[in-house]
């Protein structure tokens, strides 16, 4: 089911006042494109980083700076921050939330998410869980910018008690920032992400500490490596505190998938031992053929 | 030692004529970068592959083709096919070559080039093993281009035979080319390309594998992923050729690092699956700061 099943509203898009919860590359980016966007009126930003808030209001990331008490102004709330941040990040912004104001997210795992805001919510507050599938591997206000989500998917993952309204409300404030919306039951998502965001990440970031702790030579071998390897490992930059949640919270999906790649490392490892050299090929071949296809 | 010691010649770089046997990325870019910078008179191309001879004609990479036979008029030929094809080139052009013209070659893998050719070269021929530190995922003539040099390193494994002005003479044709060169013992240079090259290599093509052989759910789940995975995954798109020869001829060194990487794999999936957020944390700002460390 995408989204464009869910035609409720034909009006503009308009969003009076935005709350920005944790505004970093991924809020900040959504702020910056909604604005670019020309959708929304006031954006306030809150932080628990007053350092990160300044730069964000100096570079017009946000318009306004406040505590969790600011998001009484907002019509739509959105929590980016850390997926082990968000309890607590709910539990100080939803009681200042009016009635009937709407609440998401930009989790990276929705399973942990939805398990743990349930508890928070009430029926005044109309949650609708996203994660938008983009993102660099810098960080904070500072690497915001209004295009990060031009020609991407966002995928959200509306439960039964999800409000259509509210749902038709993000899907379009994700569209108007540049995505494709898609819809998706929690659990697939929280597979899916593992395998082709959460497994990558953890497979690079294992591949720089290996090399990095090869010490059969004085000198830091990383210091030869070239265009390939450097693109290999970009992702192995990324933040510490945000992959550490999405390990915690994620695990099955992430073992499931740590463990079906290392029965295919295993399998190359044999072929490499053995010296099998048509199965090598046919190894490559077949992955390149993978990668070609969504060039 | 880097090869700035290496001040044989102060004459200007000229070679009348080089001949490319193999004209693929390496070999073709060589010949491109070469006519660039004005050091080079006539290139003689050389390929089994016909087809990839003729677009390396039309797309002016190489002036003429032969047979094995034209290395006749070669005062450089470089070997550029892949590693298993090198002492089959090798043996086809070296009773052509004029006694004192200079053989070079691209292979990524030196220990096994030189054991391969040493049965083969005479005291009339000087080799200079070599390996341009540069590439892309695509092959062929067609995906060569002169500046793909630039910056990069080249690295040169001298053995005891070489011979001092040939090693100058190929020194100064890979900083024609745009290279910094740099001398290495053959074991080091394995080793080393071993865990920044050869290991990444094999973690991207098994992680496309495994990500494609995902098969709880029907859709192609690849279609999912975002710019991360695709950079992450790009040299999966690498030769299936050049790979399995450099896997088959690198095996100890190459196992060597998989086994490292997997001992790293595994205390991060431990640390996953106790759920250790401090150990995590630190796993990822461990390779963060190495990985920012080469930006």
């Amino acid at each position: 089911m995408t989204a464009s099943t869910q035609q409720l509203s034909l009006a503009p898009l308009h969003i009076p006042c935005l709350a920005v919860v944790g505004v970093g590359l991924i809020g900040g980016s959504l702020a910056l494109a909604l604005k670019a966007a020309g959708v929304v009126g006031e954006i306030v930003g809150i932080d628990l980083d007053a350092e990160n808030l300044a730069t964000a209001q100096r570079l017009g990331v946000i318009d306004r700076i406040s505590g969790p008490e600011g998001v009484a102004a907002a019509d739509v709330v959105c929590l980016t921050v850390p997926v082990q941040a968000m309890a607590a990040a709910a539990a100080g912004v939803i009681p200042h939330m009016r009635p009937g104001a709407v609440l998401t997210d930009g989790g990276s795992v929705k399973g942990a998410v939805l398990r743990e805001l349930e508890p928070l919510l009430s029926s005044n507050i109309q949650f609708v869980p996203g994660h938008p599938i983009a993102g660099t591997e810098c960080s904070g206000a500072e690497a915001a910018f209004a295009t990060l989500y031009q020609g991407k998917r966002c995928i959200l993952t509306p439960v039964t008690e999800t409000d259509p309204t509210a749902l038709d409300l993000v899907t379009r404030m994700w569209q108007a920032a540049g995505s494709e919306v898609v819809l998706m039951e929690v659990e697939k998502h929280d597979r899916i992400l593992a395998a082709i965001s959460h497994l990558p990440h953890m497979v690079a970031y294992s591949l720089v500490n290996a090399v990095s702790n090869y010490d059969r030579y004085e000198e830091n071998i990383l210091n030869y490596s070239a265009g390939g390897f450097r693109d290999f490992t970009r992702i192995a930059s990324s933040d510490p505190v945000m992959w550490r949640d999405i390990a915690m919270t994620n695990r099955d999906a992430l073992l499931e998938m740590i463990e079906l790649f290392e029965r295919f490392l295993g399998e190359l490892k044999a072929d490499i031992a053995q010296g099998d050299g048509e199965r090598l090929q046919e190894f490559f071949l077949r992955s390149k053929s993978s990668r070609d296809a969504i060039l």
